[in-house]
C-alpha cells in the first residue's frame, strides 16, 4: 500500500489537530504545511503538533513554496468559511492536480453563494483529475448527510426536520466566541446581522438537503437569536453574568410553494444540558432518529475531514457533494 | 432526462410491491418482468400489480425470452437468498451489460459463502459493464451501512454493537413463518440448525461491518433461540398459544483476536412491544444512535431496493458491496 501523502493548509487548533490525528493513520503520510503567519513559516510540524515524528515536513509561506519541496496528493483545508476564498486559494492546489478535502462550511453546497466560480472551478478540477469536497459534522453531517442518508430506506420523503442541542463549554475558545459568549444580546444581534457571529453554512446545509430530494425552495429564511443566561456562567475562556449571552438558537428553513420543506433549528449554547441531535423524516415510512448526547465537537470535526480523503479520492473527478462520496472508506484506510 | 429502463425478476409480493413505487417514479420506465411461476408468465404486470398504467409491459419465463421483447438497464432481483443461486440467475443479465439491484440477503457481503464465485462474477461485471449491488434494511441498512456512515465522524473504531427490537406482527406472512410464528420451540430450533428458520444475511451484515473497518475476524459465532409466548398470540396469518414460538432472538459475534469487535443483537416476534434500531459505537468520540420505532418493514424493503437504482448506476462496474454506492442518489432520481 502506498499511503497518501497529505499537506496541511492553514495551521490554526483544527488543522493541527486534523494533522495528529493523521499523524496515526498508516495509509496517510505528511509532507507538509501551508501558512501565512510568520511565527509558523519555516518550523517543522513536529514543533508546532507536539509529534516527534513529524519533525521532518516543514511550513511553508505558500503553496508554490510546499511544492517546490513536495508535492502532496491531497491538501487538507482549515482555513476560512467562505467558498469564494476557498477557490482563490486553491486554484493553483487543484491546477497541480491535487485533491481537496475542506472545513470551509460554505463548501457543502458552494454555488449557493457562488453559482458560476463553482462551475468554473468544478471545469478545473475536471480538467486536471482533482477532486474537491467539504466536509465537517455540521455543516457536513448531522444536520444535512444524516436525513440524506436516512432516506436510503423511505419510497417518498416530504419533509426534513433537524434539531440539534450543542452544550458549547466543551468545546474550544473560537467556537464559544461565535456563539457570542459573554455578549450583550444587542450586540450578538448585531454581530450576527453583519455576518460576523452564528454558525455558519446553514443554509448551506439547507440547499444540500433540498438538492438531494430534487426540492426547487422558493426561499430560505434564517434568523437567529441569543441564549440569555440566568445564572452565572463560567468555562476556561468566558465568564459570562446573568443577563449576557450564552449562546444562540439559530433556525433556517426551506420553503417550497409556500411550504416548510425543510427545518433546521440549532442551539449551541454554554451549559447547554441534554445536547443531543434529532432528525426526522416526514416520509414513508416514517424514520425518526436520534443521536443521544449527540456528536461530540471537534474530534469529530477532524475525523470528518480525515475520513473523507480515501472516500473523496474514490470519486469522480470535479468539485464533489458529499452526498455524491461513498458511503464509507475502503477498508485499507479506516482501521 | 431519459428514464432508467427496469425490469423485476421474481414477482413476489416484494417484487410487486417494488414495481408499483417504481410506477411512481418519473425517472424509472418498467420494461417487464421474469418468473418462473407458469400461474405469472404470459400476463401484464398491470394485472399482476393493480396498476393500469403498466398493461404493456408483460411477464417472461427466462431473461432471453424478456431481452427478446424489451432491453431494460437494470433488473431488480427479488428472487432468493443465496449468493451462488443468485449469480447462477443473473449470469446472463450481466452478460448483457445490464445492472442488478437485489434483496438477496448474500450478496451483501458475497464473498462469505461464494468468494471464488464472486470474483469471477465481479471479473465478468467489469468486462460487461455491469453494476451488482445487494441491498435491504436488514442486512443492508440498520445492522450494517448505519454503523459504516456513522463512523465517518469517528477518529477510530474499537468494537460495533447494534440491537434490533422489530414487532412482527406488522409485517408480511413469509417474515412471520420465518421467525417461527406458532411453531413449538424444539422444532423452531431444528428449523434454525437446518438454515431454514431465522434471518439470512447475518453474518454478511457482520462482515460488511469487518471490511469497512479493516477487521479481520477470526470467526463469526452465530446464536439463535426461540422467543416463546406467555399467552396467546393472534395476527392475520398465525395463531400462537401460550409455550410455542412467537418469534426469534438471534445473535451473531464477530471476534478478532480473541475480542468481540462486533455484536449484533436481533429480536424479531409477533407483538413485541417498543421496536426499535440502537447502534452504539466504540469509538472516538462515542457514538450511540437510536432509530426512534425502528425502520418499519416492508414499505422500506422496496424503498431500499428502488433507491439503490441510480446510487448503483453511479457507482464503477463489478460487484459492488454497498459502502461503496454514494450515500445519496444524484437529484433527478430522488423526488
Amino acid at each position: 500500500m502506498i499511503p497518501i501523502r497529505i499537506a496541511q493548509f492553514g495551521l490554526g487548533p483544527i488543522g493541527l489537530e486534523a494533522l495528529r490525528l493523521a499523524a496515526t493513520k498508516p495509509w496517510l503520510r505528511i509532507v507538509g504545511g501551508v501558512d501565512i503567519d510568520p511565527k509558523k513559516v519555516g518550523r517543522s510540524i513536529g514543533e508546532l503538533t507536539g509529534l516527534a515524528s513529524l519533525d521532518a515536513p516543514a511550513v511553508f509561506p505558500s503553496v508554490a513554496e510546499l511544492w517546490h519541496h513536495a508535492q502532496p496528493d491531497v491538501i487538507l483545508h482549515t482555513a476560512g468559511s467562505r467558498a469564494v476564498a476557498f477557490f482563490e486559494q486553491m486554484r493553483e492546489v487543484v491546477s497541480r492536480g491535487a485533491s481537496v478535502a475542506s472545513t470551509c462550511e460554505e463548501l457543502i453546497y458552494p454555488s449557493l453563494l457562488a453559482a458560476e466560480l463553482s462551475q468554473e472551478f468544478d471545469a478545473l478540477c475536471q480538467q486536471h483529475g482533482a477532486r474537491v469536497v467539504g466536509t465537517g459534522v455540521n455543516p457536513g453531517f448531522v444536520m444535512d448527510l444524516m436525513p440524506a442518508f436516512l432516506a436510503g430506506v423511505a419510497r417518498e420523503v416530504h419533509g426534513v426536520s433537524v434539531r440539534r442541542v450543542v452544550n458549547a463549554s466543551t468545546r474550544r475558545q473560537p467556537l464559544q466566541a461565535k456563539i457570542g459568549s459573554g455578549m450583550e444580546p444587542e450586540e450578538f444581534r448585531r454581530r450576527f446581522n453583519d455576518g460576523r457571529a452564528g454558525h455558519a453554512g446553514f443554509r448551506q446545509s439547507v440547499s444540500l438537503i433540498a438538492h438531494v430530494f430534487g426540492w426547487a425552495l422558493d426561499e430560505i429564511v434564517e434568523t437567529c437569536e441569543p441564549v440569555i443566561a440566568d445564572r452565572p456562567v463560567r468555562t476556561g475562556f468566558f465568564e459570562v453574568a446573568p443577563g449576557l449571552t450564552r449562546g444562540l438558537h439559530q433556525i433556517a428553513i426551506g420553503r417550497s410553494q409556500g411550504r416548510e420543506r425543510i427545518v433546521l433549528d440549532l442551539t449551541m449554547a454554554l451549559d447547554e444540558p441534554d445536547p443531543h441531535d434529532h432528525v426526522r423524516l416526514e416520509s414513508r415510512p416514517p424514520l425518526q432518529l436520534t443521536l443521544n448526547g449527540g456528536v461530540a465537537g471537534d474530534d469529530a470535526t477532524v475525523a470528518a475531514l480525515i475520513n473523507a480523503i480515501p472516500r473523496l479520492l474514490a470519486a469522480q473527478p470535479g468539485l464533489r457533494l458529499l452526498s455524491e462520496l461513498p458511503v464509507a472508506a475502503p477498508p485499507q484506510s479506516s482501521a
